[in-house]
């Protein structure tokens, strides 16, 4: 087998290990386990896949340093990042053990029989949702942990009951690997079997194509960007039997600074959003990539201390090589389009940060400058008149949040403004930043395309479960033949509505 | 304008009435129209759909002998069914009038705010589902009542607030129109604008394809065949923007009637047997296609009574001559393939039913008789051993649904067949037979595919209102700002689920 390694991206040098190029033949052989143990690990307790989602965590936990170093020579992130990141993957498999047991992700709903009803008796129908089946995840490169070998895309089909194989980012894959080595011993733990979790590993397209278009695979969850997961989107909607896609394919994030909050806070948004757009090195899915202003003195201050800002960035490290050419060169080309300012950072190493100014009137005629820039760059829009960022707002494409900052006489607008970003995007922030998604019950990481391929679902939270799950209904079924969840005792505790109520 | 015009398929001749031939030009206006008005109509209160609903199903009902009087014409459908099949129609309609005000479709999440969480405060996070924006929904042929143009689909869109373009089947477009003049009339009374609701009608390939790929249309609902149902999925899914398609393309509904309720119910099973393949002429997507049954004495005495029954059963009229025809060129041409004995009818007029009859080891080679026949054609598959169909089970397509006939000595039998029809079907009867959907709120119609494009949905029953939603998170926002649904003091008592409780 043809094998491949890991690049440091600081020094561009390759790092230790030797690790498997994977290709449709390993693809076979997990999804056909994956398979053969699906109908079992489905019909596991909700208690047992805690159980399991907490030994994950327990052993990542362990592994803590391990993780992390490897993590850091893999991705260049610094250490209080990958630590921070990895506690937010402990934190998410722990939700979703709750969210397991929890038992609402089973949305059962009972129909009482009515055997007197004219003209036809009415039978007693009880539903619940059952797992999808095995299920493809991408890890992605941005988020070595939380959204890779063992994220929350993982965690949530798990949870599920979905046996699940993981296309592992081949940025990272000694990461990936050390983190399968955790779920691996959490299962022998549990005395559950392996085929329940595979990583494959590789760096060639088909891989990712061979784990879309397998029969057995039953839903795929995808981080990354719109070019690699609309031709997996694309695959997936065409095999004989077309599947679930869950793809979060990119964001503009639009931010909105109503007039007298921008009077009050001029200074502490800019430096917020400075802070915002360069986290992470701006390889962040809800990076701030465009911000509406309207002009005026406290405008021109924010203004200046952005450029300012940006002219005293340090540079980061990008996650790849492929990830900084991409950057350097989108944003060489979009500068030398006509109609944008540029400022932009002089850092000693790594990627310069880049803040373009435009008017609403030269916006308006590039749309094409909606297309995320994957890095520490964004625009800000400068309107003639608070009163255009409402026809700004319709004009937007999908977006994973929208972000409005107002003060109390910004209130008549901004409920206008409201309904709008309701349109664009799944999650609307006030008088904050978009990066930091909150893993919670409520939360929406997801949007009208191409935020989402699937815009009825979320990837961050709990509801994310939803995902990996379909109903089936019972008509009649006596209660020695319904699922633990469905009979009349009640043993698993679940929550039902009833006849509506 | 071109025109057509309705054909009454008892006579084969042209009914009065000439209908206009939509294409591009008219879906253009329809669905610019509809985008203008969405999101005026997704902010009406519930109460205000709720109203809009019980108006259109009060003004289906001032209108009933008009509209089934033109049904009857255009589908030779009987009397009484169609009759049944308005009432089912306001009953739907009411339903959803009621599922609106509810609630429970807007599946609000609250997550309190920490202020003093470390390292970083929790903010306040709220969630609820907001309608998707305008529907394109096709009418069915073999409901031109139920799933048609004030169908279910219709229902659960309006009912989210979605505004809905109907493409009308070419069947029964006066039908159609009669219905449509009663939404009008409803929205009119309700002072909601017309262009919530519009009627397409005509009969071209180019006219479905023009709705679907309209960058307005944000979901489409669906009911026919896999050829058409497939071709449009597939539209939808290659537009710049994809969207959701909820498409029920066929079903073939397997029944396994387990020995001891043979050996106890053979002549009943085979009474319920014919009436439930025979009614409405076969042409239900729940129709028994396939029914797997022991070899012995008392399914010998089965067989000898469904013969019997098929020979005697009256020729009814099918919807549309091309439904015929197709009827007639698959059953003659599955009736020449070898392996399969043949039973049919010999009516006087309209078409016969056919029972074929083979053997579990000719039905193994033979994966193509899955496909369904729509008519009165089903196959029965005698299995040498009643544990054989644990194994047949798992080789069947996706179904609307799976039946089970067992008493209690087939319990043990039944309760390991049951998980593997969990895989296969979105609803599991027991001791009954799938046709005869009952509208109610545990309701699942689908399944996986073929049986729906989307198996995580139902087109019936109180939960198909998701289909046409997606959540809105909204972060910190001020209750003044917030839609009424999320506000702290709770105006519309919507039930919701605080921190996962």
């Amino acid at each position: 087998m043809h094998t491949f390694h890991a690049v440091n991206p600081a020094t561009e040098r390759p790092l230790s290990g030797e690790f498997p190029e994977h290709g449709a033949k390993e693809v076979d052989l997990a999804a056909m386990a994956a398979s053969e143990v699906a109908k079992a690990f489905r019909q596991t307790t909700p208690a047992q896949r805690s159980s399991l989602l907490h030994a994950i965590a327990d052993a990542l936990e362990s592994a803590r340093d391990t993780i992390v170093a490897r993590a850091e020579l893999e991705s260049a992130l610094p250490n209080a990042r990958l630590n921070g990141e990895l506690s937010r993957t402990t934190a998410q498999l722990r939700l979703f053990a709750d969210v397991a047991v929890g038992g609402l992700w089973q949305e059962a709903i009972f129909d009482s029989a009515n055997p007197d009803r004219q003209p036809l008796p009415k039978p007693d129908i009880r539903r619940h949702n059952i797992a999808l089946g095995p299920v493809a995840v991408f890890g992605a490169s941005n988020f070595p942990l939380a959204f890779s070998t063992a994220g929350g895309d993982t965690a949530s089909a798990l949870a599920a009951g979905c046996p699940v194989i993981v296309k592992g980012h081949p940025a990272h894959p000694g990461t990936s690997e050390i983190v399968a080595q955790c779920i691996a011993k959490a299962l022998e733990q549990e005395q559950l079997p392996q085929a329940i979790f595979t990583l494959l590993q590789g760096t060639s397209h088909e891989l990712g194509q061979a784990v879309v278009t397998h029969p057995s695979i039953k839903a795929v969850g995808f981080t990354g960007s719109i070019h690699g997961g609309r031709a997996l989107f694309d695959l997936a909607q065409q095999r004989p039997e077309p599947i679930p896609f869950f793809g979060e394919l990119g964001a503009s994030n639009p931010v909105f600074i109503l007039p007298q909050r921008m009077d009050n806070q001029a200074e502490s948004l800019a430096e917020e959003y400075l802070m915002s757009m360069n986290m992470g090195c701006g390889q962040f899915c809800t990076k701030p990539a465009v911000v509406f202003i309207t002009q005026g003195d406290a405008s021109e201050r924010f203004l200046q201390a952005m450029r300012e800002g940006i002219k005293a960035q340090t540079g980061q490290t990008m996650l790849t090589s492929g990830i900084k050419s991409n950057y350097l060169t989108q944003s060489q080309r979009r500068a030398q389009q006509s109609g944008l300012t540029q400022t932009q950072s002089s850092p000693e190493s790594g990627v310069p940060s880049i803040l373009f100014e435009t008017t609403s009137e030269i916006w308006r005629n590039n749309p094409q400058w909606q297309e995320e820039i994957f890095g520490p760059q964004s625009i800000v829009v400068v309107c003639q008149e608070s009163e255009e960022m409402i026809s700004l707002s319709q004009s937007l494409a999908g977006s994973l949040t929208a972000t409005i900052h107002a003060d109390a006489d910004d209130y008549p607008l901004a409920k206008r403004l409201l309904p709008e970003l309701e349109e664009v995007a799944g999650r609307i922030v006030f008088n904050g930043w978009p990066t930091g998604v909150e893993v919670s019950y409520a939360m929406v990481h997801g949007g009208p395309y191409p935020a989402s391929t699937m815009p009825a679902s979320t990837s961050v939270g709990a509801e994310a479960i939803k995902r990996w799950l379909r109903p089936v209904a019972y008509q009649s079924v006596p209660d020695a033949l319904l699922p633990c969840s469905l009979q009349q005792d009640n043993p698993l505790n679940v929550r039902c509505s009833v006849d509506g109520k």
